[in-house]
C-alpha cells in the first residue's frame, strides 16, 4: 500500500484526490493547500485526509513515499525541488514547469536521488490516444504528411498564462506521443484580444525532422467548442473529433496515387476514396489509468511513460511558442 | 447590347460563357481557346458562337466592347495587355495575375486607356459574403478580434501553382472585402507532400493595421471538405460554414464581459452565452451577378467593385504567403 | 424544514436522494430498500440518513411529514397507499402507477386526505420544455399541425415493463404539457425481438382533441441515441434536439403561405423560408427545480404542477398504446 | 439502336429525355405532351426530337418499338394501356398505376401482349440501396427485426394527390426489395394540415410475414429535410442518410446478447458495441443505369429488376396506407 500526499486542491487537485481515493493500491493520506476554505471542503468529503497548509508536514513525513503536485504552475519546480529533496517519488501536472531549465533542473535532481518522476499528460493515457498512436506506429496512414489540430472554446481565461500555456500542453504531448518525434522548430501567431498581455488565442506552426508539419490552433474566444485532430498520411487519413460522444475516431481509407513524371515520363495523379472505419474506442478513465500507473512505477521503480523528458519535450515547445508569439506582438 | 468575346475555356470557362449566354444585357459573340477540342464543345453547345483558335481575330474585331479572361494563371498579364491596348474593356478570373507587378502594370495601362478592369472575385457576389461584409460593417460582431479560415478538400493537385495560388485567392479575398483592409504581414507553412515542389498544404497567419490577425489553412490532402469562417468579435461571433445547406451563416450572441482591473481594481472576467441566429441568407448564383455588376460597369462606365486594386491586394497576399512557405521549405 | 423518507434506492432513488440531501429547505431522514446492499451504500455515503428495510418504521414516525416513492412501477399503488393512509404527502415517480385505475383510486385517496399528490414527471421541469412550452403558448408557432418525436437508443432492457412503459411516460408528459391537452386516441405497432413478451420497440400514434396527430417511436435497439422532437406549426416550426450540447432548440421562421382556391378563385401554395433562431436555454438541473417545486407545495398547500391528474393522463396514454401494441402482436 | 417515344414532359419527363439522349443504345425519337409550352423547350434543347401534342401519331408509328410515360398519375393506367395495345414496350414511371387493380390489369395486358412492362422505381438502381441490398440479403445484418424511414422536407404540395401517393413510393420500392418481401398489413395516421382533403404528412406503419415491422414517416411540412433509413437486425445495425453527401451508408457492429431464461436458467442480457464502418458506394446516375437496364430488356427480352409486379405492391401499399389514413381523417 503506497502512502501518497497532495499537494495543491485548485482546479485539478479534486480529481486527483477522487482517483487516489479510489485506487485501492494507494492511500492518499494528506493534503495540502494554502486555502483553508478547500482544505474544509477535503475534510468534508474525505475525514479520512489529513489536511494541512504546510508542505513540510507532508513533506517531512518518512511514511510518505510519494506525492502529487497539482499547484499553480509557476510554483511546480519549487516545490517539485522540495519534494525531491525530501525524498519523495514524484508525479507533477501538466505543463510540467514553467521554464525549460527549471524541467531539466527536476530531471537531473530525481535521477542524483534515484526517484520517480512522472508528469500528468493524462491524455497520454486516454483510449483515443492510446488508439491513434497505435495505428500511426503500426504504418496503417503510411508516411505521416501533416497533423492539423484545433482546441477551441469560449473560456476560462486564466489571469498568469496565456492560452499556450493553457491548452497547447495537451495538444503537444498528444502530438509528440503519436508521432514519436519532438518538433525542430516551433513559432506562433496569436493576439490579447481581452486582457492585455494574456494572448487568448494563438495559431501554431510546428516542424518536424521527419518532415512532418503540424498546426494547433488554439483560443478561449471561440463560439463553437472544438476538438480535432487530422492526420494525414500517405495511405489513409484519420480524424480525431473528441466533440462527438461516438465515431469519435474515423480512419479514411483515402488517398493519392502519384507516379513521379521524372520516373514514369508522364504526369499521372489520381484520387481513391475508400471504406470509412470508426473502430471501437474503449471507455475509462484517462486519469485513473494515469495514476495506476503511476503507482505501478513506484512499486516496480520502472520509468513512467510520461517521465520528466516527455514533460521537458512539452514545456521546450511551449516555450518557443510563447516566445514567437510574443515577438509577433511586439 | 454589350458585346462581349470570352478568351479561355478550360475549368471556368464554360460557366462563364453559360452565364454570359444567360444575361439578355450581352451577346457572347465569340469563344478563343487553343484547344481545338474544347471549340468544339463550344460549337456543339452554343451553334451561335464564333470559335477561333486565335485571340488576334477576337481582339481586332472592333464590334466586340468587353472581353473575359480565363486562361491559366501564368498568361494573364500577356493576354490582359494585348486585350488593353485593343481597346477592350476586361474582365479577369482570380487570381488576377501571377505576380503584384504585373497586376500593377495592368492597373496602369487600364487607367490610362479609360478602359474598365475587374477581377473576377466571385465569393464578394455571393448572397453569404455579402450578407457577412454587411453584418461586420454594421457593428453587430462588435470590434473584430480574429479570424479563422479553412477550405480543404482531397484534390484538385494543380502542375504549375501551389495549394496557395490555387484556393487561397477565394479566401483573401472574402477576407479583405470583410474586414474591408489589407494585411500588414503575411507568412506561411506548408509541405509538398505528392509533388516535388508543389506545396499542397499551407497554413498562413496573416496581420491587420487594425490589429485583427487571421489564419487560413489551405489543402488538397483532406479527408473532409471542410470551408469554414470563424469570425470573432468583441460584441459577437460569427461562423459560416459553406458545406451546409441550410443554416451556412450562425451568429453568436455570445461574449466575454471584462473590467479592466487597472481601471476598476479588482480583476473581473464573466461570459456570456446567448442566442443563435442563422439568417436568411438568400440563393441566387454569385457568378450571375458578378458578370451581371460587370455589363452595368461596361454601361454605366462605373467602378467595379471588384476592380484591380481589389485583385492587386490579393495577389500581394499570395505573393507574401508563397514565399513565405517556399522559405520555411528550404 | 421539511422532514423527508424516501422509498425505493434503485435505478433512480441515487439521483433523488442526492437532491433532497442537498436542497437546504428539507432533511432527507430515512431512506427504505428491502435490499441490504443498497442500504449499505446509504450508509456509507450519507452517514446522517437513518436506513431500514421496513417502510412501515418511515410511515409510523410522526415527525416526517412527507415520503418520496421510486420503487419499481408494479408496487407504486401499493406503497403510495400505504403512505397516504400513514397520512403523507407523496411524491411518486415516474409513471405514476401501473394502471389508469389505480392512479384514479390514489388521486381519490389524497384528495379525501387533504394529502398532497404530485408525480415526478422531470422533464416538465427542465429548462428546454419550460421554454418550448412558453413558445406553443404564447402562439409563436400559430396553430400546432403535428409532433413528431423519436426516443431511441441502444438498452436498457427492462425485465418486467415493455419499452412503451420504460420510455414514452417522457414523451407522452413533455407532450401532453406543451399540447395543453391530452389525446383523444392512442395506437402502437412494436415488436418483442429480444425477449418474448417484451415490446423493445413500438410505433406510437396519438390523435388530440384540436386536430393535433402525434407520433412517437421508441426503442432499445437503436444503432443511434436519438431524442428528437419535430412541432410543426401554422407560423414556425420547432425541433428540439437533446442530445446536441448547444442550440438544442431550433426554431425555424418557415411556412406555407395558402390561399385557399374555393375563396380565392385559384389555387395558390407558396413556402416562406426565414431566420432560424436557436433561444438561449438556461442550464439546470430539472430534478433540483422539480423537488424544489415539491418542497415549495408542502409548505404552501398549492397544487404541484405535476400532480396526480397530470400522473394519470400519462398512464392512461401509455395504457392504451400499450393495449393497441399488444393487440398487433397477436 | 432502339427507337424510343416520352410521353409526359412535366417534373419529371426532363430527366429521362435527357438520359435517353445521352444513352448511345436508343435513339429517342419523339416527345410527346399536351403543353405546348413544354413541347416549345423540347424543340429548343433537342432539335432532332420529334415533338406533337397527340399520343397517337406516336403510337402509331411502328417504327418505335418502346415508350416512357411520364405523365400525370391518373393518366397512367389509359396511357399504358394504348401504348400496350398498339404493341409497345413499356416503361412507366413510379407509381405504376393510381389503384392496384389498373396495376394488375396492365400486368395481364403485357403478358397477353408478350410485351416488356417495367416501372420506373429508380431508387432500386441507385448504389445505396443496391449496396443495401447485398448487405441485407448476405446475412451481415443477421434476421432483420425492425425498418424505421423518414422522408419529409418542406414542399411541394400536390394538387392532387396525398403526400402518401408522392413521397412514399420510394420508400415502399426501397423497403420491399431490401427485405425482398411485401406487407401483410399497411396503416396510417396523417393530416391535411394545408389543403382540405389533401394530407400533407402521414405516419405509416407495415408488418411483414417475416414478422419485421417497419415505419415510414412521409411529410411536405418538415422545417428539416430527412432521408433516413434505420435497419436493425440480430448481428448489426445500419442507417443510411441520403442527405449526407459522405458516409451515407453506416453499418454499426452493435447488438444485444440474449441468453433465454427459459433454457439458461437465468437472465441474461448484455450489449455489445463495436466499429463503425461506412462502405464505399458508387456515385453514378440511377437513372441512367435504370434506363440503361430498360433497353437490355427491350433487347434481350429478359425480365425487368423492376416489372409490373414490382410496381403493383408498391402500388398495394399505398393503397392500403392511404385507405387506413383517410378512415383516420372521418
Amino acid at each position: 500500500m503506497i502512502r501518497i500526499a497532495l499537494l495543491g486542491y485548485g482546479y485539478w487537485g479534486p480529481n486527483l484526490l477522487r482517483n487516489f481515493h479510489e485506487n485501492p493500491r494507494c492511500e492518499l493520506v494528506a493534503c495540502c493547500d494554502l486555502d483553508e476554505k478547500k482544505l474544509a471542503k477535503v475534510r468534508a468529503r474525505y475525514p479520512s485526509v489529513h489536511v494541512t497548509a504546510d508542505p513540510a508536514v507532508v513533506l517531512g513525513d518518512p511514511s510518505i513515499q510519494a506525492v502529487a503536485i497539482a499547484t499553480p504552475i509557476s510554483t511546480h519546480y519549487a516545490v517539485a525541488r522540495r519534494a525531491l529533496e525530501a525524498g519523495k517519488h514524484l508525479f507533477v501536472e501538466k505543463p510540467f514547469t514553467a521554464s525549460a531549465s527549471e524541467a531539466r533542473e527536476l530531471i537531473d535532481l530525481a535521477r542524483a536521488r534515484g526517484l520517480l518522476l512522472m508528469v500528468g499528460h493524462t491524455f497520454e493515457y486516454s483510449p483515443a490516444v492510446l488508439k491513434i498512436g497505435e495505428i500511426v506506429k503500426s504504418g496503417h496512414l503510411g508516411k505521416i504528411f501533416y497533423v492539423s489540430m484545433t482546441r477551441v472554446n469560449l473560456g476560462l481565461h486564466q489571469k498568469d498564462v496565456s492560452v499556450i500555456w493553457d491548452l497547447a500542453p495537451h495538444d503537444f504531448s498528444i502530438l509528440f506521443h503519436v508521432l514519436g518525434e519532438k518538433p525542430a522548430k516551433v513559432s506562433a501567431l496569436g493576439r490579447a484580444c481581452i486582457q492585455k498581455g494574456i494572448p487568448d488565442v494563438a495559431f501554431i506552426n510546428l516542424e518536424f525532422p521527419s518532415g512532418v508539419v503540424a498546426h494547433l490552433e488554439v483560443s478561449w474566444l471561440s463560439p463553437s467548442k472544438l476538438r480535432s485532430v487530422f492526420i494525414v498520411g500517405s495511405s489513409r487519413m484519420l480524424i480525431w473529433d473528441d466533440t462527438q460522444t461516438v465515431e469519435k475516431v474515423k480512419i479514411f481509407d483515402h488517398g493519392v496515387n502519384y507516379k513521379d513524371p521524372e520516373t514514369f515520363g508522364e504526369y499521372h495523379l489520381s484520387y481513391r476514396t475508400g471504406d470509412v472505419v470508426s473502430p471501437k474506442i474503449e471507455t475509462y478513465e484517462p486519469l485513473y489509468a494515469e495514476l495506476d500507473h503511476f503507482l505501478t512505477c513506484v512499486e516496480t521503480g520502472s520509468r513512467p511513460r510520461t517521465d520528466g523528458e516527455s514533460g521537458l519535450r512539452v514545456v521546450e515547445a511551449l516555450e518557443l511558442a510563447e516566445e514567437s508569439l510574443r515577438a509577433s506582438l511586439r
